[in-house]
């Protein structure tokens, strides 16, 4: 609840027209694209500059108004729904492209840029910004560095974190703070840039970024390789990468997910097949053109039944666009889609999809799983429905089994989605008790009233998907 | 002092001959290549395994004993000299590579490694490490990723902290962490791998790290470009980067450099030429000439009196030596040399060099200029006699007009060395009195009772390389 003192003086910061609390309002801010996750907040304020965003988080700290910054609530985690309630800060008056500087290769933004937008603008000028989120459409800048984003380039070209310089970031006792700046190098101090990267808007909120951009590469090329086993596929992943090719893009989907995305996509998917392997890259055409057939040639050595590479560009984004709509074309068949991102190194890949298969038997629950492949981050993406109570119980005991799973293989509760609140519960998993304890030594020390994105990253208790038992 | 009582719990821990507190040893460990800081430590502790370095850490903060982690001493900012004695920490027993992993690509090594053994080691099996700071024949990994280290490959490859997949890190309690792992994305949590890389020694001691390696590059090519201006120089560098080329090293030479290194190089450096750039290019051959045919027009469209291509890897490596020995060479010509490394967004290189020369006749010192001009980090030498102490105070003056001037410039106070106790009072220049104390809240939640590396980092007092007035 927020006091009537305090909501004027939130009024007051960033006028009427941008304080809503409208019942509608609450309700469309509830949530975001984490199924079965929902709370109300208090209010939905949308700042127009830095300042106001300090005078807020000053304002907050004082009543201690929790608060939850949000770009364009894509998070799979729940990272963003207002657990706590308090007020939701949106970005829809901070969305400029401050400068792309081609002398020293970079693009400041405000954290409301559309990214794809961001991305247009600087390709438009010949440059790269490779983090790829599949939901880069619609995703803000904002809400990629706060989750530390990655996307389909990681294994070539990393992630969020890999392209940020500099961070204009306001702590929540409303100081302003510079990290970095258009610079290569610099070791001045802890490194607070990435500290705030993958924070998940629980240590401040970064109201303008530099990031760092490289030249277009010239040339692409795609292929699609089909597989009758898993291992011929995940030993063509491994022996590109032995060979010391690293492709831009080396996504994997497995026969469930084959079958729906190409009832949804009807780009002629093999759909008796059991794994394919979608692979891309990119660079001077010459290395492309060697690249490619070499890819082709160790696909074929390990057992593809096909490798098809497309003859134009419009076919490559056919395939691409495919793949990216995985997630959507899942989400058609049941009710409640819960997409997970498991990460194992690359190595581990066919053990791990292995054992997602007998967890999905074993609990009797529906998993499809695709991912990226090269990079070791996998998604497998259960097909429930939230109102089966018992049906869900199950989902989340194969959800654990999974992070387990992972863990085991010398992986990760999660790749490129975030804690959020969602997995929360199995952060101890990865980093142990002590691990945990250190991360939230830097908590209190940032925002010791906890009114940053309260409930996220650290568990408050067991909560789950559901409440058991 | 460390008392009787807390001497025999830490001989108890490491054995007594990994003990030693002997006059002489404790006058060699006293200081680093850091002219003008020296303290002495009480003791000098050599663990042989992780579990020895947390009880080491637990005796240390039950007594509130200073730690300073040491690995071969070449910090140039005082960020390994015990200031406030205690005991100083060596990695001799820590120095195993303890896996080259061929799938995931990453090696796996123990702090006490020297930079160059790693190399070669992953070399031979074709994989490449990029980071090659200037010390790396005696520099440890340990030291490598306390201080974040640079070095001629950054414009194009990045610097220690992009290769860095997981950590094993000892915290001041004595709790062991592990961060990350063979994992090319992992959002789960704050990035507390990145935390520790550049920490300088003050928040824990890492004592295992899995790193990232990449497929060697097939080709490499080294032009030398010879200038009669600064200008002309500067805009060859902006023009090779605006024309979408990333070298792999662009280097920079002034006169007084060139002069100094080809007496001691004998490489046959012009010596009357203002400038000088050294380039280089790795890849696929068909784009490493194809690069380097560009660049050479470039460098002659901006006036290049003289643009020569190694005809041989002997000659190009005895460029890179050169270059990398302009530290030692400067070194002969006075009883002190002071390096610095402020640095600034490459668009500004050209500013930042005049600038260092009015400063330069301001105070009348010598100051010989080179660095890595493609990320904007110079190295301003300075040439002095630290028993002057009225020069010494000079110099000390054209330092700070330096930083503020690379500060005004958009850039940074140090671009890879580190802030340790020289920098120290610098560091709010750089990031303001709400960055430092963002900074100092993250130490307060590792080290409550400061023991890891007293006196570094965060200024006591405003102790400078001489005390003024």
């Amino acid at each position: 609840m927020i006091s009537v003192d305090a909501r004027e003086k939130l009024k007051s910061i960033v006028g009427n027209e941008n304080y809503q609390d409208s019942n509608e309002m609450k309700l469309v801010y509830s949530y975001d694209a984490t199924p079965n996750f929902q709370s109300l907040p208090d209010a939905i304020v949308s700042p127009k500059n830095t300042k106001e965003v300090s005078e807020l988080l000053k304002t907050c700290n004082e009543y201690q108004i929790p608060i939850v910054p949000r770009g364009s609530g894509t998070n799979l985690a729940a990272g963003t729904c207002p657990t706590n309630g308090g007020i939701v800060v949106l970005f829809n008056h901070m969305k400029d492209i401050v400068e792309i500087d081609e002398d020293n290769l970079t693009v400041t933004v405000q954290p409301g840029v559309i990214t794809l937008d961001m991305v247009n603008a600087v390709e438009e000028k010949g440059f790269f910004y490779p983090p790829d989120p599949s939901s880069m459409k619609i995703s803000t800048i904002g809400g990629n560095l706060m989750e530390n984003s990655g996307g389909l380039r990681g294994l070539k070209y990393g992630v969020t974190r890999d392209y940020v310089l500099g961070l204009e970031v306001v702590l929540p006792n409303g100081d302003v703070v510079q990290t970095g700046g258009k610079l290569a190098k610099d070791v001045a101090g802890y490194d607070l840039t990435r500290l705030f990267i993958g924070s998940e808007g629980t240590l401040g909120i970064i109201t303008e970024a530099t990031l760092k951009l490289i030249p277009m590469p010239e040339a692409k090329k795609t292929v699609l390789a089909v597989y009758e086993d898993l291992e011929s596929a995940a030993r063509s992943v491994s022996k590109i990468i032995s060979d010391k090719i690293i492709p831009t893009t080396l996504e994997f989907m497995d026969q469930s997910t084959i079958r729906v995305v190409e009832d949804f996509a009807k780009v002629g998917l093999p759909v008796e097949a059991e794994a394919v392997l979608l692979i891309e890259q990119d660079g001077p055409i010459e290395v492309v053109e060697r690249d490619m057939a070499h890819i082709e040639k160790v696909c074929k050595d390990m057992n593809a039944i096909s490798v098809q590479v497309a003859q134009s560009e419009e076919e490559a984004d056919a395939l691409r666009t495919a793949r990216r709509s995985a997630l959507s074309a899942l989400a058609r068949l049941r009710p409640t889609t819960i997409l997970e991102d498991a990460t194992v190194p690359r190595s581990e890949i066919a053990k791990m999809v292995h054992a997602i298969k007998e967890i999905e038997e074993k609990h009797n629950v529906t998993i499809c799983t695709f991912g990226h492949a090269g990079d070791g981050n996998l998604h497998p993406t259960c097909l429930t429905d939230a109102r089966d109570h018992d049906e869900l119980k199950r989902v989340e005991q194969a959800f654990e089994d999974i992070f387990v799973e992972a863990i085991k293989l010398g992986g990760t509760i999660t790749g490129e989605h975030g804690v959020g609140e969602m997995k929360s519960p199995y952060l101890e998993l990865k980093l142990g008790e002590a691990g945990v304890n250190a991360m939230k030594g830097i908590k209190q020390a940032f925002d010791p009233n906890n009114i940053m994105n309260p409930g996220k990253i650290f568990a408050k208790d067991e909560r789950k998907r559901v409440v058991i038992g």
